[in-house]
Parts: C-alpha cells; sequence; structure tokens
C-alpha cells in the first residue's frame, strides 16, 4: 500500500460524527450503542472519500460534502449488514458482525433502521431531491446486484428461486452487469453526488459518474482476484471458492482458459456440497495453471485507466489528483 | 363480520394496480412475479381504505388518495416480509409466505426493494415532502416496534441483545408503547397522510391523527384477544403463547389477576424451551380463569370510543361514518 491512501482515507473519516449523530436520534439509551457498533469497528471510507474529493474537485467545500459523504457510506454499510445476514457472515473488519454480537433478528432490525436514517441525512444535504434520487436508483441496483450475485452460486443454498435460476453457463457479460450493480454503482453514485451537490455542470457530473464507475470496477475485480490469489494478511483464503461463487473475474477467465477436463474438475469443486479448505486449495491451484490471474489484473488496470482518462478533462488539481490515486490504490492494494 | 367491511375493503383494493405497477418498473422478467406474488395472495388492504376514506372525509379526490394509500400499504407489506423473516414465518394470508416460496435470502432481498418502490410512490403524492416525513418517522417506529416485541419474548431466540435486555417484568405501559409503535403508528399514519394530502388543516389533521392512533391501538388488542381466545378460523391457537410472548394483552392482564400459583406456572409456560400445543392450551385455560378476555375487549372497546370521538368533529359525511364503520370492524372481527 502507498503512502497516499492514509491521507485519503483521514478526508472520509469526517464522516463518522455525523452518521454516529444520525443513528442516535430519537433511539433508546440501551439500544444506540449497539446501532453505531458497526461503524466503530473500522472500515476505510473510501465511498466518502471519493464524494468529498469529487465535490472539491468541482468547486464545492468540505463543509458540505460531507453529509453527501455521510448518505453514501451509510448505503454502503446498509448493503454490508444486509449481506452479513445473507451469507451468515461471522466477522466483518476483524470483529464479529453485528449479526453475531446482537443476534440475527436484531441486526435485521438495525439495518432497517439504517435505511431510515439515510434518508434523514438526505434531506440535510444541498440539493436534496437529486441526492435521494441517486441514492434510491443505487440501492435498487446493489440489491439486484446481489440477486445476481447469488445467482452465480453454483450450489449451497436451497432458496428456491436459486435452484430454479442459477446461472450455469460461465459468461463475463453478466458477470460485468453483476459487479456493475453490486459494487460500481455506489462508486458511481459517490462521484456524482459529490459532483451535483458542489453544484457542477451536467457534461462534469457525466464525467465524474464515469469516473466512478470504471473505478468500482477496478476495486471489484481487484476484489475478485485478491479472494483468489491474495492471502498476505491471512484472511480466508478463496472464499467464494468455498461460498460456491462462479461470479468471480478470476474464476471465470480461468474456466475459459482451462482444457475440459481441469475446467470440469473446477466446475465440480464448486457445486459441491461442501467446499473443503483442502477442495478450495486444489481449485487455486487449477486456476494458477491458468493467466487467470495476469488477466483478470488486466481487466482491473483497463477500468483504471478508464477512470484515469475522465479525470484529464477536470485539470490537475490537487483533488482531481487525489481521486486518480484513490483509483491507483484500488488495484495496488494486497489486502 | 358485518356487511359493511368488504364494501370498505373493495377502496382499498384499487391500490393494487399502483403497487404492481411500481414492482415491476425496471425490475427484470423473470423476477418481477416474485416481486408482486406477496401482494396477489391477498390481503384486507385495511390501511390503504383508511387513507382514501380520510382524504374523501376532509374533501380530497378518490383519484390523488390512491397514491398515499399505495403508500402506506407497501409500508405494511415490507414490514410483513421483514417479520416473516425475523419469526421464520411459513403461512401468511393462507399461502406460503415469500421466504418459503422464493428462499430467505430473496426474501430479504425483495423486502429491502420494497422499501425503494415505497419511495417512488411518494414522489408521485400530492405533497410528497410531508409524506416521505411521516412514512420515515413511522417506519422506524415500526421497527422499534417489533425490537420491543421481541423483548417481549420469554424464551427462544439466542439473540444476544434479547438475552441480555428481555423484559421480564410485565408492564402494560411497555405494552402500550409496544403496540402504539408496531400497530398504532401505522394507522394513524394512515389517517393522517389521507388529511394532509386532502389539504386538510392543521386542526383536522390532529384530529384524523388521533383517531388512525386509537384505531390502530384496538385493533391491535383484538388482535391479541383473538390470538388467545378466537379460533373460529382453524388459525393456530395461541401462538404468542407457542412464541413465547409476554406481550399480549390477555396474557397481561392474566398475570395482573392471577394468583400467585397460576401466575408461577403460566410465566413458567412462556419461558419453555419449546411451547407444546398442549402446554399452549393448559397457558389458554389458566387465563381463562381470569377476567382477562372481558378486560381485554373493554380496553379495545375504549380505544375504539376514543377513535369514534375524533370523528364527531368532522360532521356526519358518508366518510367520515365509513371510518367509524372501519374501526367497528377492526373490534367486532373474530378472526
Amino acid at each position: 500500500m502507498v503512502r497516499s491512501l492514509p491521507r485519503l482515507i483521514r478526508l472520509g473519516r469526517q464522516v463518522d460524527p455525523i452518521i454516529i449523530g444520525a443513528l442516535s436520534k430519537g433511539s433508546s439509551r440501551r439500544f444506540s450503542s449497539l446501532l453505531s457498533y458497526h461503524f466503530k469497528v473500522g472500515g476505510k471510507r473510501v465511498r466518502a472519500t471519493m464524494v468529498i474529493l469529487s465535490s472539491l474537485a468541482c468547486g464545492g467545500s468540505l463543509e458540505e460534502s460531507l453529509k453527501p459523504a455521510a448518505v453514501v457510506e451509510m448505503i454502503h454499510n446498509y448493503s454490508l449488514v444486509m449481506d452479513d445476514i445473507i451469507d451468515h457472515a461471522k466477522l466483518r473488519r476483524g470483529q464479529p458482525t453485528i449479526r453475531v454480537r446482537a443476534g440475527e433478528s436484531i441486526a435485521l432490525l438495525i439495518a432497517m433502521h439504517y435505511r431510515e436514517v439515510i434518508d434523514d441525512i438526505i434531506n440535510e444535504c444541498k440539493g436534496s431531491d437529486e441526492v435521494r434520487q441517486v441514492a434510491v436508483n443505487t440501492m435498487k441496483e446493489i440489491i439486484d446486484g446481489e440477486r445476481l450475485d447469488l445467482l452465480f452460486e453454483q450450489a449451497g443454498r436451497k432458496d428456491p428461486y436459486l435452484v430454479t435460476n442459477r446461472t450455469t453457463v460461465p459468461s463475463i457479460l453478466l458477470y460485468l452487469e453483476m459487479i456493475g450493480k453490486k459494487t460500481a454503482a455506489l462508486f458511481r453514485a459517490s462521484s456524482e453526488i459529490g459532483a451535483l451537490t458542489a453544484g457542477a455542470s451536467r457534461r462534469a457530473t457525466a464525467g465524474f459518474r464515469n469516473y466512478g464507475w470504471n473505478a468500482g470496477l477496478a476495486f471489484q475485480v481487484m476484489d475478485d482476484v485478491l479472494d483468489i490469489f491474495g492471502n498476505a494478511t491471512g484472511k480466508q483464503s478463496a472464499k467464494d471458492i468455498i461460498e460456491h461463487k462462479m461470479g468471480n473475474v478470476a474464476v471465470l477467465m480461468a474456466l475459459k482458459f482451462l482444457p475440459t477436463k481441469d475446467r470440469v474438475e473446477l466446475q465440480h469443486i464448486l457445486q459441491a456440497k461442501r467446499v473443503s479448505p483442502k477442495l478450495a486449495e486444489k481449485a487455486r491451484r487449477i486456476i494458477g495453471k491458468t493467466p487467470a490471474e495476469t488477466a483478470s489484473r488486466e481487466v482491473a488496470q483497463g477500468f483504471l485507466e478508464k477512470a484515469k482518462a475522465q479525470l484529464i478533462a477536470f485539470g490537475d488539481s490537487q483533488y482531481a489528483r487525489g481521486l486518480g490515486e484513490l483509483a491507483e490504490e484500488f488495484v495496488k492494494r494486497t489486502y
């Protein structure tokens, strides 16, 4: 990790007091510490940083960018708490998830409360109607992206809808639609909301949207690469394989490159009733025989270049440079 | 059931095309039939009816009342789908719940999508800012009411938050807070939204709010009474007891009336690891020894009188009369 990330993240962390304040407003004492728990255990606030930098790059003030940034960060965490429920996740940011800490039912109620708090913070934004429209459309996309992600699972869940509609034919196009909705849409919303609350022109706002979209695609592609090939931080390795997910760029690339025998074996592992760590390691070895890692990193690099190309039009301000560095970090990271 | 209910419900059913249309907007084909499933299996739309009648009673048009009515009905069903997830419910309106039909994860995504569609329909309402404010505040109350309801459970769930904070001392006051938030708040929102979108005065709107609030309290108290004493329709009897719930008016009344020995026995049943139908029947017999049923029905009747008293100020229009009849139905019903 290069040196600029901690500096960039400090920007994003400024939304925390806004979020904590909004969460505790009107909630009972013996509940409000639980409501803010999820935010207090960490998080990098890269989306908030993107809103703030986009706003500043468009001539907005730091002050006015913080509430829009808090909106985006709340949306992200709303979706995380719901995802952890869906995935029965035990750990998040190295700490017990809210569903482990508070329990499943209460975690669901907390996430629902987050959704209402998003609306409260939107009301305090300049240009709140526009912010709301972007926020609502983005949340719909995130929800649909999660559905597509679940459909990419090759075994595991018994949900009748998933069993019937499962995606069985590998498709990079469908994968891009899925990560676009699941991940890139919120990055696009980040740069768009930053620009529009700063009063940027329609043309400039469109440029920022494109920046965020491509940076978001780069982010998710790298997430997938690191899931399969990165094990620097001792994080559970090949989690996607263990969770039967074909919707990972490296898996899809490998399926494209592999000879029939290996491809069938990889598919069988993804379809196994239970993928043991040993089986996941075997899948990693099969994928490792192909140029999937290099090819996937190139895909991420391609989206990064597209993201950076959007910034050229906005000159060489320190904020536009900051956005470029932020997107670079998405691809350089090793965690 | 008296004759006026079917007529009143026909009013509320007019929101269905609005809801079905809003749900399918922009969602993929192989998903939209699942999105509307929950609405197509039934429901009485009494909240929508309340919005429409309140609007008409304030001089609003039927046309303009339908979208606000659809908002309230969507909020109700959003909370139902989430509740069914929390309670692992198998049946709703005599049909498999959406979590059974589609699966748990997909049901959660569907409910999240409902929440965004609520915002879409709000945007189409006259006075959308006011409608949104009432809607958001009401959803927060419903969420907190569900939390209080869970805290009234005496055993069962392992959620750490519930185990630590469980309500163990019976309290009618806390019960009223719980049902106020869980149920009456949305009825209050129904009559309030009806009045304010019809352009009613502040004073009139306050009167309608009070009507809805008291009608809602009457509704929930009767729900509780019927859970314990009503078995006309072959519905699972004493479901609240089986679910360890002390937050039922008849249970709380019985605890007040019972001699120590019986009271302790009833409490032990609620705390049992598993409440068998036989054990639930025993609890019903213990409660039946007390005047709990009569006392609870009197509580519901008291709220009904308060609700009807609010309507006097609004003259003897057919719509105000309709609201009176609607609230009466809440107390008369046997299902």
